[in-house]
């Protein structure tokens, strides 16, 4: 089993050199007294040491062990329990945590990089706190002060872990058709029944309590998404010191047989009358419960660039070592019976294409991390508008573009192990189990393109989308930016296609959904664009200082420009034949 | 747990109405008594029983047990005797097999649709005989009569097995490093000693003999691929009548723990002075095992296809019975809370790519097929070595681009099916898992494309390559041919790309590792072209007849030639950008 060691000189790369992030935080108040250029060094170095040293050794283990279900209690695999105790002792849960409640208040930028190297090192341990950190997030943001006071604490601090209860056996994208109830109850309260389906970490043996962010319908609801309401259903009842008191009626019936994230536990949930606590407004339970999923959104599309990175870095490791044949053009290991493979050109496709789309995977997650920061802590108005115009734009695109390249990347990873990247020991073909989950759940990838073209393209207009392509443009008009061209060629085609889709989506509404995945590939390749050429620019500029490093960079931007980004032809044309070819067979003719 | 059911109304498409394979059965005499039309059928709709009621109900528990090593014996998993017992009575493993020594001498272009069949219904079992069937052809292409007689009646039978011995843990593509030795015994046989890893079936409990085709070097041999010698090494000794003698000195050393084909035993075997004996000359047995590799090669190629025909059968079934939401264009199952996930444009896209990249998979392994058949039984020589050029040119088209596509294919499968695909009873996952390793084994996907594009274009000078085209440009010059335009212009493409590549081969050796996976998918998509424009002519002719039947094979071909062959475009435009990328980075820069 090979290492996982985060790549922190890259990460400093895009936080201190693309995006100047020190510069960012001095200028906002909220962050100038909590983080620094040298602030989130250390973070860095300590994350890389807690995710490689105690949490990556755990993730083969834990998937051979798997979560194991027994009497309706969860135990994690061996070594978990005695590791979540450590890593919680780092305050990592509260990372970017509310600090009046505890949390460490740091810029979600920089979190971004811890949430990569924890996906990275084990995917399955990951899970149990990501949900934490959502469910604190949608708690901070729409429960009362005295839920606040009462429960964000303890989550922030580890010893309570959040869950996400939405899915049903029936209702999974549908969640218009939610059956699980809330009646109130006298002490303003709520009794809360009902069972769900898929829910990560729903129980387990890591944290004292469980606190359940539970979507349910009130007696009284309308029909529809417009009739849901989000509920605090804690696994054990809370005195009003803190204290546990008392079971909640909720059970775990059972947990999932999986392709793969096998330590992470996926739960059936029973609420039998349970008690539970009104977050946010009747009927607004969805939008509150967005709060939580865009962070998981971003969090598991996260996911897709952490295991793509620890794939990538096996299969270097092995791509040196491995000697099989000799280089198209002449022995390059002479002393050797064969050359290292890396010197193959496909060998070297595949790892120059996992290497491309993970940085710039890396390079747009802590993009959208900024804005976030920026919708945030901005004391401007207009700023933090903006930023969050990006923020809603971009997160589906998140989510979907890195795991679906994440896939591939994986895949790529374990074709460069030939006959041993599908042996278990190995590692690689985990990753392709562990990071495929990650394209379905918190909304299918067909979901997010759907969002992204539907919602955040077509219904507004291409405002959002015009704001982002407008500061690309700004970007490539710069003297001496590289990829000048081929960077607007690419957001041209972007805007074209945007304004094409616009107009047919008036006459057919089955046009979003015909080009919808398409389209958020297309939209993420020119994303990945604009990153790369930002990244070449800075990297042209240092050169001289490390030529390895630089030069790296510089060489794989050529790369992505030249074997990637080409992508787009192909998917502009597909899209471009429209819906017509989706609708020639009936139900019956599949 | 879905059932599989053998698509047989489209394979008779294929064979009888795309090709009229009867008519060219007809005029081949070693074909012309032994099948027609009907027989044809017969074997078809007997090959659906077989493997849909009698192999596929193993598949999902064979992958939850997986085969068991203990002190050298393998057993399979529960059900796998008593099935295989069952399965040779029916002389299946014998189907295409020489009828001098107890085969059928069916076509090949039938084999490959029980193939698919059989490799759709369960990859692990597929597995145990499909080996049998390519040492069986080696055996009877290059062995000695006295060993054809006493070996290929049970093989067969499938009372003996086979295996394909050549991997060594040093040596997988490289195969001119192996360091097993075959030393000559005074009897003419000779003693085997080497350790082999990877070997499929290499032991069972099935079968009462296994016969091991190994790859050794004499010593005497010249260094290198050209001193490889293939022998035949029983597991259990044959008397001169046949019947079993002491047990030889093979034994099973372990099995791999593997990602996928679980049932399937994949086993390092120890080869300690064991007697074998020589099949074809000395020094040349690269060459006589690849025939059986090349047998291989198409048979794994058409793994991708079952399996994807088998995900495609699950996510069909799921898309109509699972209601979520409503269609685009307003509610369609107005009875019920939502509609049928077939509504929506996107799962329609996702089944579709499937549909159209199986069907179009299996006609071109049914093209194959038929070159392969032509090459066999034809009596005139040019047409047989015409076919075998198409054959050479062909089978790491089939190989490749069957089993990338297959997993894509079995990835959309499994993601129709949302949270479902990703849990281990609804089977879809398991898919993606068996499917996986047909990338790999058999010579990895990108060693395929380094065959087709160095060695059966560029090496050929594109002379295979020009028959081919020319055979696509016949058809498509014809009169009322619906795709014409579309399809001459992508094999212009085809065809330019190829003297450009042919020429920057010569000044660069990276050129051609560096465009061959790319170009491999483009030609597949080009070959698809073709054969969907051939059965959407068919299925235009024969359209009032059965508008169902038809109607899908002329609107799957729409989708084909407006979402998918654009694909093409982002192919050649990253090929032709060339190797340069891929070496801007030395070895520590990755």
């Amino acid at each position: 089993m090979p290492e996982f060691n985060a790549p922190v000189r890259d990460m400093r790369f895009v936080l201190h050199e693309v995006f100047d992030a020190p510069a960012l935080w001095a200028r906002l108040p909220a962050l100038a007294e909590t983080v620094d250029a040298s602030t989130a060094d250390a973070i860095l170095e300590e994350a890389a040491k807690v995710t490689g040293q105690l949490i990556a050794p755990l993730n083969r283990s834990g998937d051979e062990e798997g979560a194991q279900w027994h009497a309706g209690q969860v135990s994690t695999p061996a070594g978990f329990k005695q590791a979540y105790a450590t890593y919680i002792e780092g305050g990592w849960v509260g990372l970017s945590g509310n600090d009046q409640f505890g949390g460490m208040g740091m810029p979600k930028m920089l979190a971004v990089q811890f949430e990569e190297m924890l996906y990275g090192a084990n995917s399955s341990f990951a899970l149990y706190s990501a949900l934490s950190s959502g469910a604190c997030l949608a708690i901070d943001a729409h429960a009362s002060e005295a839920l606040k006071s009462l429960y964000l604490p303890p989550m922030y601090e580890g010893r309570w872990a959040g869950s996400m209860c939405l899915t049903e056996a029936h209702a999974g994208t549908d969640l218009g058709i939610i059956r699980t109830r809330a009646e109130p109850k006298a002490d303003g309260s709520f009794s809360i029944s009902g069972s769900k389906i898929f829910i990560t970490g729903g129980e387990q043996d890591l944290t004292e309590n469980i606190i359940h962010l539970v979507l349910a319908k009130l007696p009284d609801a309308p029909a529809g998404p417009k009739g849901i309401s989000l509920f605090l259903v804690p696994k054990i009842c809370v005195n009003a010191d803190g204290s546990l008191a008392e079971a909640n009626a909720v059970t775990c019936g059972s947990i999932e047989h999986k392709m793969g994230i096998k330590a992470s536990a996926t739960c059936v949930m029973n609420f039998d009358g349970a008690s539970g606590w009104l977050i946010g407004e009747a009927h607004k339970g969805l939008a509150a419960m967005f709060t939580m999923m865009n962070y998981e959104r971003l969090s598991i599309g996260i996911q897709g660039i952490g295991c793509a990175q620890a794939s990538y870095q096996s299969a270097v490791a092995y791509a040196r070592e491995r000697i099989q044949n000799r280089a198209p053009t002449g022995a390059v290991a002479k002393d050797k019976i064969a050359d290292p493979i890396i010197v193959h050109p496909d060998v070297r496709r595949m790892l120059l294409s996992m290497k491309s789309m993970t940085e710039g995977g890396r390079a747009f997650a802590s993009y959208v991390g900024q804005q976030l920061d920026l919708a945030k802590f901005s004391d401007d108005a207009q700023e933090r508008q903006d930023a969050q115009s990006l923020v809603a734009l971009l997160t589906p695109v998140a989510k979907a573009f890195f795991t679906d390249t994440g896939l591939e990347s994986c895949i790529h990873g374990q074709q460069v192990l030939g006959g041993h990247g599908y042996i278990r020991e190995w590692g690689q073909e985990q990753l392709v189990r562990d990071v495929r989950i990650a394209q379905i759940y918190e909304g299918t990838n067909g979901i997010q393109a759907l969002d992204l073209l539907g919602r955040k393209v077509v219904m507004d207009k291409g405002v959002a989308l015009r704001q982002f392509t407008a500061e690309i443009r700004t970007f490539a008009d710069q003297p001496n930016v590289t990829y000048s061209a081929q960077l607007l060629d690419a957001v041209e085609r972007l805007e074209n296609l945007s304004d094409w889709l616009q107009e047919r989506a008036d006459s057919n509404r089955n046009e979003i959904g015909a080009a919808s995945v398409e389209y958020l590939h297309l939209f993420g390749y020119v994303a990945y664009a604009y990153l790369w050429a930002r990244m070449a620019h800075v990297a042209e500029s240092k050169r001289t200082e490390d030529e390895t490093f630089y030069g790296a960079k510089i060489a794989t931007a050529q790369f992505y420009f030249s074997r990637m980004l080409p992508r787009i032809l192909s998917l502009e044309h597909s899209i471009r034949a429209g819906s017509e070819s989706l609708y020639g067979l009936n139900a019956e003719q599949f």
